[in-house]
């Protein structure tokens, strides 16, 4: 996966664009798919005309073909944006009869933007010039119980907003990104987004009540129920928690909402070792408990990076880094490592008291360098602001190949550190993530991109995490960038499944075509 | 649903047997699937036989065809006791491939007891005269990571064992249930079960990291990672979660243990009624917030049936009792309520002060009538003794319809009431169940057994559920005693995809066929 820096942009941009496409094993349009016509035109008006939810004005229309990176780019011809799920169901169901009418080769085929385009997979752009299909208008909260917790909402609801919303009656929503301002909770649920507080409540898949979905041929399926336990029948909502749009455009969601954390703690430790740093890990789950929200990590290289070229960064540990200078000690490379880690719950008092308790073990254990809790809200953010910043740090970096795996946690680290190992030309690794739900987000950078550097690479990543049962795409969906790389994490058994599923729910390949399982040949 | 008293068993165990298969428009036995036949046999002995796997003696086979309850009751010739994913594959080619050669007609279909035939809904026996394929062979724990919690383990594994295996490090299983002495970890992963964790750990489907199971035609599909994020494609192992076998069989499972809670507390409260003891639940979420473990309620009718009838059950508040008898008071029939409130956290004197101050506060503010805190861990097992213990106090109340529903809180104990006033035979309905889950467990006693009641009874309770979008099924499945009530619950639209899925993943049905989904005519 490809990453540019600031410099010679639009040159790389080409490079990239290509990459994508090769990348999912994409070399030409599909010609089975057909091109958007007139008449299309006059029935997307016909049904979305009055609300103004068709676009074709260029201008208008840019932001929909490119991703927020600015990475990928599709040449779509129009957008469009249904503000109910009937209105969803009757595009869906043209794009979807065309090819009955008028024979295979006719279908316009859709790339479902769920709403806020912030994937890092280019999953949410079309690749050619499939119709765009937009949530951003299916932007309301449908109902909120302030007894159990659940709350309805369309699912181009900003998740920031449902956030706030939620909050008024003591809740919180049980995910936070850091694009929660403008991501969408339909893409959330639709890439099983997974994010900070993954730790603390869990993944979509045990929070998520219920899904409203339309399928490839125009049928709801109303699957919007706010029930914790439902034993009837197989549980397809979660069919739908990651298929990427593939299966259905999600159109609302249910999801149970946790109560919102009067307290929250943040401290930052330096560790002398990923060793080290799994034993504070252990000892957090035990003396902090119920309490414990996040065990962030970042090693030392992507805390140098992150120093020099985030603006506003500041080193919460200045006397430990100096020290470490001065001593130029038996330390590894990587060493020291750091980690953040945060409580959040209902007692200021307790929590503290925790985690006063937590923080004398692992000195006294020798588990720890240096550490520093944050005082108040200032400091804890300013804590954050230098983990959630390194991939803002990063762009600064040349050229940078980004990797998002999940691996065993006691097996993470060594990727990192093979990586360095390894006989190639002069690259600099940097390795952080959610150490408490074994996420590492792995980070090569070279002077200038090549192309001959990134076959080297990348097949070395992916076979090392699948040598140790690991998963090529943690967090971010395959997309069209990894479509081709479902062989490394996922049995060959297991794909024919999918293929099975993706062929009963959407026969004519028409959602979201070129990713996650490209279209077989008919 | 059907359950009977203790007196005139025998008699009563045919209607029930017949209802059962009618419950699930099963008059006869499928033509289609083939007598397990002499050759068959001998197949399975060369597989099975030299670890003792295959069972035909008839007094050995007894409890393989009657479930716990003793309600259910099968005709099975052989049970299977596979010890490992290999051999329970070659079973299941066996079976599947037969068509293939000797034509439709010869498939001999299996009954999937996932090892602990615990389950409730005739789910785990066969209808007929199905194989028995058991996993309570396959018994061994595979990997236990002490530093992200995740257990690997085969699926019939016992799941106190494996509560035990892991508390060994400071871990606890995500799950509780009555019956943990002896259901098994695939079983309670192919029922999505419940039980008295839920509200603090989730369901299994955020819990369960991976699982391994066999295919009707033998392929082993192996999704059997620890990993807590991964976006490689569908998340298939969901499709196993709650499928009750008949998808493909579960042979192991991995699975998320949070740490084990250190300090647990329990206190049973008197409210004046069902909207007082939902005001009480948001309290505790909110003063007690991350403890909170479990929120309990029984009414009034529970309570008195269980302190006649179960042995060892004391009323926590007698004065109460004394002071409503008394008063013969403004209370509507089923006031006052009961709930029972735990904590579970990791510091007893943390979730001490926090139980404080939540009952100063709901006394305070006139949400309780009366409460009594557990002293030690004796009264707190008294106290869940009751509420655990109603089931069985209600086996000695002559025939009773037990209903298994989950409703919006604010809507479950309507259909309590709208039970009693409405214009049946006189019947005694009772109501309890896990509040926080918005659990109802709705009980009907009548003096004797009635068809004609039943028929009354089971469409009012069902289509009150339908018209509150609940579950007719909240923790027990479908088997085959609810097959047929799957509309209920299900739209249409989801019920075709099911079918999609079933189709696609066993074509010729013989996984534990007449259940879930039954088989449509060919």
């Amino acid at each position: 996966m490809l990453c540019n820096g600031g410099r010679h942009r639009a040159g790389r941009l080409l490079v990239a664009l290509q990459q994508w496409r090769q990348a999912g094993g994409v070399t030409q349009r599909d010609p089975r798919f057909s091109v958007v016509s007139d008449s299309d035109l006059q029935f997307f008006e016909s049904v979305l005309g009055d609300t103004g939810g068709v676009v074709t004005d260029p201008h208008e229309l840019a932001p929909f073909n490119k991703d927020w990176m600015g990475k990928y780019e599709g040449a779509a011809r129009v957008a469009l944006k249904p503000k109910t799920r009937e209105q969803a169901a009757a595009v869906l169901r043209h794009c979807n009869e065309r090819r009955l009418a008028r024979g295979v080769g006719l279908v316009p085929a859709l790339s479902l933007l769920q709403g806020g385009n912030t994937g890092l997979v280019g999953g949410s752009v079309p690749v050619y010039d499939e119709v765009v299909l937009s949530t951003a208008a299916m932007n309301q909260v449908l109902a909120f119980d302030a007894v159990s917790g659940a709350l309805t909402a369309q699912a181009g609801c900003i998740l920031e907003n449902l956030d706030s919303h939620v909050a008024e009656h003591g809740y919180c929503m049980p995910l936070d990104l850091g694009a929660k301002g403008s991501c969408h909770i339909g893409g959330n649920v639709a890439t099983n987004a997974g994010g900070l507080r993954l730790l603390r409540y869990g993944s979509l898949h045990g929070s998520v009540l219920g899904v409203e979905a339309v399928l490839a041929d125009g049928t709801v399926l109303d699957l919007l129920t706010t029930l914790r336990k439902d034993n009837t029948g197989y549980d397809l909502k979660q069919l739908f928690i990651g298929s990427e749009g593939t299966l259905g455009l999600i159109t609302a969601v249910a999801i149970h909402c946790p109560p919102r954390p009067s307290a929250v703690n943040v401290c930052y430790l330096a560790v002398p070792s990923f060793e080290a740093a799994q034993q504070v890990f252990v000892a957090a789950k035990q003396q902090l408990g119920e309490v414990l929200s996040a065990f962030e990590f970042l090693d030392r290289e992507s805390l140098l990076i992150t120093l020099r070229h985030l603006p506003g960064a500041k080193d919460p540990l200045p006397s430990c880094q100096a020290r470490r200078t001065a001593r130029r000690g038996p330390l590894s490379r990587a060493a020291p490592l750091y980690v953040l880690v945060e409580t959040s719950g209902s007692s200021a008092a307790h929590d503290g008291e925790k985690l006063g308790g937590f923080l004398e073990g692992v000195m006294a254990a020798g588990l720890v360098l240096d550490g520093v809790l944050a005082q108040d809200g200032g400091q804890a953010r300013a804590m954050w602001h230098l983990r959630e910043g390194i991939t803002e740090g990063l762009r600064h970096r040349g050229a940078i190949y980004k990797y998002d795996v999940s691996l065993p946690i006691g097996a993470m680290y060594r990727l990192v550190e093979d990586m360095r190992e390894a006989d190639w030309p002069p690259i600099r690794v940097a390795g952080y993530g959610h150490l408490g739900d074994g996420n590492l987000h792995l980070n090569v950078s070279a002077p200038a991109y090549s192309e001959e550097l990134r076959q080297q690479i990348e097949p070395f990543v992916y076979e090392w995490t699948a040598q140790h049962r690991g998963s090529v795409s943690a967090e971010h969906g395959l997309g069209l960038m990894k479509a081709g790389c479902i062989g490394y994490s996922k049995p060959a058994a297991a794909v024919a499944v999918m293929r099975q599923v993706k062929a009963a729910l959407d026969p004519r390949g028409i959602l979201n075509p070129y990713k996650v399982l490209p279209l077989p040949a008919e």
